[in-house]
């Protein structure tokens, strides 16, 4: 049977009009069944204008829309019929089999923690982001969603990632590093040093502790780190790329023979542009939870939508979360040893 | 009287020669006096080769070198007479006004402390990174000397590194940000949360938290961070330029048009480079310290030991220790408060 993808339509900063553009293209590419959640009215009016006559994309009511500054817990509890809450509704009841959102990512988080619930032996469900690399991409975990950790959940992290590693990217045994500020295993904060400890137990294929500067390299197939740090991360690379092309840009600007230079290579720029776009991947998986969900970027184009929407069908076909039990059941002697807190251990660590 | 650098003449990944070079150079275009300290024999012999007659570089000798990967405290506890150690007893003795090392980054810091302590009110010195913007330079504070931290000393990075932009960089009231994952006050982890705290009350230009996209905008001057996220990022960029560099390269030399265009283009490409060079400032400032020093990158070419003995002389003349002084004066009730350990503030808020 053609799996289903709820599309929560109302979210994001481009509008319903993107949303459906990009369900559109999905459906079009594939023989996925769609779900357009939010405002029927305006989503079939915004559908009637694209000359896709596809059976295969629905339109789910949801009177509510949960904007992207409002705080998630008061959103998901105040606004029940928003369309972010009903997409999370429809695959809790088996409707589809993984939802993509481009709004809120707080409340999408929320919703899917209230809905759905986490996986057997996850504390904390996270968000793994996917960077593209001189090699292949580059999964890090977690990029948000728990901004004060411990041990045991940076190494949950590890396990999840390698699983969402092996299932999309196909790696049989995927390098998991250790995000931290020198490569020994004694180089880190305490929060990563404890970490370490338990990773290097594990039965992932542990390479130790990566820096920042590899993380491009394509050396390394997931990176782990906390919250915090994987979502400054997150921005800090967007800015730097950003004010890196801002910057040549001006330069190039500056002559004739080099403006002319720039349009003679402007094919290169373009791929170039295609290879480092975020958009490739469509979106940040969220991971622990008891279904298949995806967080795009709120500027989410309708090709980032599309991918999302493919990445979030894989997800559901190669049952990631079976995976990640799997995973963890590998490491399951190691799991019950770390259910006993580590943080009074990690925090005596703390020198002043 | 013109101003004393000591320049540790052994460190660096790039041999004496390089460290030579750099201080030529800075002694050419300057007053400033120079002493190269290390193997005396070969550094004046390298010294011979250049056409440099300046009576103003001086050669002191040290029998030791400390090897990069060498534990700090081991080096400063093991090789009294390294080139290092020796760099900071002559400013210890007053016989220099600053030091400059592209050695063990580690040990520097280590014989920094050893030899001249810490400056009055600071509980942990630290490194300041100057990273290149769309508009001005951004101080980070802290990069790497402090992994695990309190509220209080990310205040005290704040106030160190805005002394410091505002002596370097002639700015009246230094825009101070703390980074964080959101720009609202409620957000980040435990600790950034606390700090924010403290520096809302500050006489500081606190402008609130900003994040990882803004360190590229030129909208904030200083950034504050404990030194396992400010050293994470510091790779980052590094890796992440050249990773950007190395796929734009790639995609330029897959055909010959965009070739012709980069060459067409290249001084644009040339400019680029010199606006986003780390050797522009030299090095990283110790800030915190009796004393003033610069640790510069392992990779330091000639051109970046030159910026190092600038910056450094700077840091002299302009008393960048006295400015930090005074900040820290005018919020020395502030201080007072913080002399009460919020660590089992801080800690109490973490939740599982």
């Amino acid at each position: 049977m053609a799996l289903h993808i709820a599309l929560d339509a109302m979210g994001g900063d481009r509008g319903p009009e993107e949303m459906v553009s990009g369900a559109v293209m999905a459906a079009c590419g594939s023989d996925l069944e769609i779900s357009l959640v939010g405002d029927q009215d305006r989503l079939g009016s915004i559908l009637a204008t694209h000359n896709s006559s596809s059976s295969r994309i629905h339109l789910v009511h949801a009177s509510q829309v949960v904007g992207m500054e409002e705080s998630p817990f008061d959103a998901i509890r105040k606004k029940k019929d928003s369309s972010i809450m009903k997409a999370f509704a429809l695959h809790k009841e088996g409707r589809v089999d993984a939802v993509v959102s481009a709004g809120n990512s707080g409340a999408t988080l929320a919703a899917a923690l209230k809905l759905l619930g986490r996986l057997e032996h996850v504390s904390r469900p996270g968000i793994a982001g996917i960077f593209p690399t001189l090699k292949g991409p580059v999964v890090m975990m977690d990029v948000g969603a728990n901004v004060d950790c411990r041990p045991e959940h940076l190494f949950q992290f590890g396990i999840m990632a390698a699983a969402f590693s092996q299932v999309l990217f196909g790696l049989d045994r995927p390098r998991v590093g250790l995000l931290s500020i020198g490569e020994e295993g004694g180089k880190g904060n305490v929060l990563v040093k404890k970490s370490h400890e338990l990773f290097q137990q594990s039965s992932l294929n542990y390479i130790g502790n990566v820096e920042g500067r590899d993380t491009f390299q394509g050396d390394v197939d997931v990176m782990v780190c906390d919250g915090f740090v994987g979502n400054v991360c997150l921005k800090l690379s967007e800015g730097l790329a950003e004010a890196v092309m801002g910057m040549l840009g001006e330069e190039i600007s500056k002559s004739f023979k080099a403006k002319l230079g720039y349009l003679l290579a402007k094919d290169a720029f373009v791929s170039f542009k295609k290879r480092v776009d975020y958009a490739e991947y469509g979106g940040a998986p969220l991971l622990g939870i008891r279904g298949n969900g995806i967080i795009c970027h709120g500027r989410s184009s309708a090709v980032a939508i599309k991918n999302a929407i493919r990445v979030a069908s894989e997800m559901a076909r190669n049952k990631v979360n079976d995976r990640i039990l799997e995973l963890f059941s590998l490491d399951h002697l190691l799991m019950q040893q770390v259910d006993t807190p580590l943080l009074d251990t990690a925090v005596s660590g703390v020198t002043t």
